[in-house]
């Protein structure tokens, strides 16, 4: 039997990346990049396209999407220039300022859009739910509600749900899982603020590196510093 | 007390504009319009631009977004140039070819991001149920399930929900419910394929001349042909 088509929603960060690792166990891969105004964009694309090229998707397979609206919109330290991007406070269970309002719904639409038209029948998602930053978007309640939109809102022969394989991980047992797997996590960047070096400080910093210190393993990537999280 | 702010969707069709004139009786309004490739974009466009001007919408609460995605995307005939937009068939319960997959979701997730931003209360659909082309994507039960999404998925003091006042109206109803609150219906436009004259034989034609020849009222607008569907 042949392998049924996943959609993979790929940030170039490592959690995504280790979820293509997994989607691609048991599929084929279509991969998804959105870019939204985010800082990093040009580094992200990069890794998206280093990703696609690792796990070989043909390029009529990888679609690259930029919206504009949610710059413009505004309200979160990842899009606005006039917000700086704070530094971690990994012990808060505020919802940070890099929070991009209902970001997810507007990456799962495309998702869900293209999977429709491709016949795909799982769209896969790199959120993490309990180690993460607290973004709303980022639950497992929000994505069996998200769920139930697609079945009221697609054709009735369409049948394709959203995997969310690595929700309950810790980020430790994620980047173990990438290693497992055999996951290109050099090829991944997931700095909120730099592109050349990451700066080590901003909140996707401080839970990867803690990820990486936790699991006891040295991360790749270069880091403008690197503190202690553990 | 001051009014609630509500963000309505206006694609610049009777639908929409309607749904304007019933949120302005209780609320401030918020106008968003999107392009999303359809064929009849730039005039769908001036009518976003008119309706605003008649309901007395400041520039700021007014927002256009573009997005390519659903165009590149395609499975759609609004949205495909390969494409023809079929003539009307108001009698077979298939989904038409200008179905657009998972559209509604794309625009009420701009439409949530804003309104969190502009801590809007409401947000205003002139979805229509039964009286309609039959999309999946414009069912009571599909707005429910948004709804959930929106609890879900944004900050939690954020309260908002996705309100549909003409859901369950037929298209005779939504013309009488326009004359009775004097809804602009002159400035509106609703054929899927042309911008000087509406072809009167689209499925979006169809519905409305139907609506109005129901209604037992002459369209303002006009038309190449005005074929008789009642």
């Amino acid at each position: 039997m042949s392998k049924t088509l996943a959609v993979v929603l790929v940030s170039g960060g490592m959690d995504s990346c280790v979820t293509a690792a997994i989607a691609a166990r048991h599929h084929e891969l279509a991969l998804l990049h959105v870019n939204y105004g985010q800082k990093t964009e040009t580094r992200e694309l990069r890794a998206f396209g280093q990703i696609g090229d690792f796990f070989g998707v043909p390029i009529p397979r990888r679609l690259v999407c930029s919206i504009d609206h949610l710059r413009t919109i505004g309200g979160s330290s990842l899009t606005d220039p006039q917000l700086a991007v704070s530094n971690a406070n990994l012990t808060t269970s505020e919802i940070p300022t890099s929070y991009v309002p209902f970001r997810n719904a507007h990456l799962l639409s495309i998702a869900v859009s293209w999977a429709e038209v491709l016949r795909a029948k799982h769209i896969f998602i790199g959120a993490v739910e309990e180690d993460s930053s607290g973004y709303p978007d980022c639950r497992i309640g929000y994505f069996s509600a998200f769920n139930e939109v697609i079945r009221q809102g697609t054709r009735p022969e369409t049948t394709l749900a959203v995997e969310t394989p690595i929700i309950h991980l810790r980020k430790q047992d994620i980047v173990r899982k990438g290693l497992e797997l055999g996951a290109p996590l050099e090829l991944t960047w997931s700095c909120y603020r730099r592109e050349a070096k990451a700066c080590g400080t901003c909140d996707s910093c401080a839970l990867r590196l803690r990820g990486f210190q936790e699991a006891g393993i040295e991360d790749p990537l270069p880091y403008i510093e690197r503190p202690s999280y553990v």
